[in-house]
Order: C-alpha cells, then structure tokens, then sequence
C-alpha cells in the first residue's frame, strides 16, 4: 500500500538480498518512505560497475517482511538498477540507497564496490543515490543495528538539499567495536584501499598452481579531512562523489597545445 | 630478450587475449619497447574494475609471435594487472595500455570498460597508463591496422611527460569509416554512454520470462569540446582522466556545516 506523501526509496546492495546489513538499511527506513527492494540474488562484492551482458538475467519476486515490494536479480547490483529503472518501476524513485555494506568503501575503495556502484548506476539515471558502509574489515558480523537510527538523518538531508546531478553520497561507518559514535563530518575521499595480497595453491590432483586474490589493507598518508582519518576517530563520514565528469582539466590545459600538434604524417 | 634502453610496456584488454584488437595494439609498440602481454583468457565487455575473489585464478603461458612474453589469466582486466605486479612480473613495467578495444571508451563509458579498467588498476599502483579503443559501435571488425600508426606518437608523449599519479590517458580513435583522420585532440570527457535497452524473452520449456540487458547508445547534449564531439569530427581524442580523489570539493564547502551538525540522539 503506497504512502502519500512520502518519497519512494530503492533499496539495493552488493552482499546479496540476504545479507543482514540490507534488512537493517530497510529498517532504518521503513517508516520513512515507500520501500521497494531489488537486490543480488548472491554476493557481488568487488564487482565495482560490471554489468552482465552474456548471460540472461532473471527477475524473481522475494519474500520481505510487511509486504515490502522485493525483488531478486542473478546479476550485479547495476543490473538491479538498470532492470528497476527499465522493467520493473512504473516510475523512477526519488533516491536509491545501498548497503549497508560489512567492510569499508571508503578512501579508494569506491570505484571497485558493488555497494556504491548501485548508487553510480542510479546516477548515471539521474537518480540520486547514498551508499552506506561499514568501516568494519575485521568484524564479520558488525552489530548493524547500533548505526540504524543515523540512517534517516542522512538520508533527510539529501532530499532536503539535492546533491547536483552526477554526484551521490558516500556514507561509511566507524567501526562498531570502536568507541562510541563522535558525530558526522562531511569530508573528501582518503587514499586507503583494499588491495590484492595473491596466495598460491596448488591443485590437489593435477598439482597446476592457482591463485586467490586474497585482500589486505593498504594504508597509505592521509589528509586530516579526509574519510579515513575521521573514522579512526570514530566519526561519520559522507563524502559527495562526483562521477560524471572525471577530466583531470589542469592536465588538458597543460598539455593540449603540445599533444594537439602531434604529426599525422 | 630484453632490449636495453628501451621501456617496458605491459598490454592487457577486455576483449580478451584471442580478440583482433590487442594483436594490433603490440604491432603498434613491439619495436619501442619490450613487451609483455598478460590479457584474459576470455572476453570481459563491461566487466568495470571487477575482481574476482570468489574462484581462483589461473595464469597459463600463451603462445605470442617473436617469443613474445605472454599469459592469459581467467579473469578481469584488473585481476590480470594485479596478477601481473604480484606473481608474473620481477619489476612494474614503465607503462600499461590496455585494447584496441572494439567499440567506443569515450564519454562516461569510462567506469563500465574493462579496457579503460586494467589501466586503472595500473593507476591504483602508480603505474602510468593508456587506454585505447575505436569509437566504431557499428562495425564489428573494424580495421584496427589503420591505427597503428598514431599508437607511438600518444605513447611516447605520455613517456616523455609523465601524467601525475592517480591520471591515465584515455584514447579514443574515431570511426574508421568515417573520413580520413583529422588529427590529435586532448580534450574533456563527454557525456554520451551505453545505456541498457533490456528484452524479453521466454524460456522455451519453462516460459520464465527472462531480460538480455542490451544496449542502446545514449546522445546526450555535449560541448564543443568534448571527446565525444571531437570523435565525430574525425578526431583522435585523448582525455586525461583522474581517479584517486572523485570528491565533489565544492559540495564539501556548501553542505558541511550543517551536515556535520546533525544531531547524535
């Protein structure tokens, strides 16, 4: 039953339609707005923007508590997206959320998440967007419960004041074994990320070596204002993320006048 | 045999290591540099910066002409690049180009291409990096030999003047059917995309409905100035693009006062 005047939110996110993190993001925000869900029907962490183009997709209807209209999709969460905006949706919603992600998607980890890619899609549509994550990378069940009530807050604050086309909040936050929640800040992207960390095996039969990704954190110099920094010191962080123009525009100036003459001979 | 005096140049691509585009992309450099091919062993087509960390990965010696040091891993661009620097490679190659790839990189396609995302990955480990690709979204098999010539000129103006860390190039060569080409220009991303234009189908036992996501060239209004623009006009384009830091700055400025007041009760 749709609420009147309450805005439509889609929920999405990357560890699955049943992952915890994604019944504590609806959760957060039942009450707020008129839900619908459309989710991986499996993990997609790390899957970043990729969409699946050689294999069909498929829709499935999900059981959600309180009739929440919720959906499965055998695909990434950009495929949730592009099949809520085209197939599923009469209309598009007023903002798409994701998460809330177990692991951190800040500093550099933005352009390789499914979490925030769901919300990059969404822009790409001109729809706005706020991912959520938690800068947990130890805890493999954080108590997503404790962060559920900052949720709204975020979210009142982009319908309020609209984030320019193109640019969507990314919200992460601190770990929950850290000591109590300090605050919010807005802030810019730090430089950690997750990074590869190879481990070599080999077959049992065929002796062939192979190899797991594996992921370790890379730590690198941060500026004070930046996400992570704050949420060593137990903030929460939002950085607006701007993705649709990504010239770096000093560089053109700089060089175009030289790379322009380039002989064509 | 390694050449002295001469850069070392890793080439990767999404289309896979079989795929027409990457024999002409190491046709192009083989002689300014030693060459290492490390590509996946299938076609990866908007795969974005996706890693694969729920199978294991395989590195298998692939035949190339003139000893050619090449490998294929059964993975995404970015799992080659990571398997390149961890396991393949003593020392980080001088540079990573990434393609031909067969179809167009330009405008916000930048965050779904696997070509463009092997160079990134490059990037997120300092390593600099070109990525190429044939804005011919109508031939699908473009005569990619025609280009091979300009593929030197853009490499060594990216070896002689170095892009700062966390910018790669973006190269685009215009539609080979269109008329003759114009010439160089470094110029600003456009906005045009591949947006999905998903299909029904029904499953021929089960009658599942079941959607191929498809895709649709999305023309948006475009500057002048713009790659996109460029391209159409018979031009090389070439965009320097900066992933490290996707903060919107000037939202920070706006919107933090009053978001890092909201209230913690």
């Amino acid at each position: 039953m749709k609420k009147k005047n309450l805005p439509t939110i889609l929920i999405t996110n990357d560890d699955g339609i049943r992952a915890p993190g994604i019944k504590h993001l609806w959760n957060a925000v039942k009450k707020m707005a008129n839900i619908v869900i459309i989710a991986p029907s499996n993990e997609q962490s790390c899957v970043s923007l990729s969409l699946t183009i050689r294999h069909p997709l498929l829709i499935e209807k999900f059981d959600w508590p309180e009739n929440t209209p919720t959906w499965s999709v055998n695909g990434t969460p950009a495929d949730c997206i592009k099949l809520a905006l085209n197939v599923i949706l009469d209309n598009p919603p007023d903002l798409v959320i994701s998460g809330i992600n177990q692991g951190s998607n800040a500093g550099r980890n933005v352009l390789y998440s499914g979490t925030v890619a769901g919300v990059i899609e969404g822009i790409m549509h001109d729809v706005p967007g706020i991912a959520f994550s938690c800068y947990d990378y130890y805890d493999p069940s954080p108590n997503f419960s404790i962060v559920e009530k900052y949720i709204p807050l975020v979210i009142n604050h982009v319908l309020e004041q609209p984030l320019p086309l193109g640019t969507f909040l990314n919200v992460n936050f601190p770990s929950i074994n850290a000591p109590e929640i300090q605050g919010f800040k807005m802030t810019t992207q730090g430089k950690e990320l997750w990074m590869e960390d190879p481990e070599e095996r080999s077959h049992p039969s065929s002796k062939i070596s192979y190899y797991w990704l594996g992921a370790k954190l890379l730590q690198c110099e941060e500026a004070e204002d930046s996400d992570i920094m704050w949420l060593r010191k137990g903030y929460i962080t939002a950085v607006p993320i701007q993705v649709s123009d990504l010239t770096d525009h000093a560089q053109v100036l700089e060089r175009r006048h030289e790379f322009n003459k380039l002989a064509l001979s």
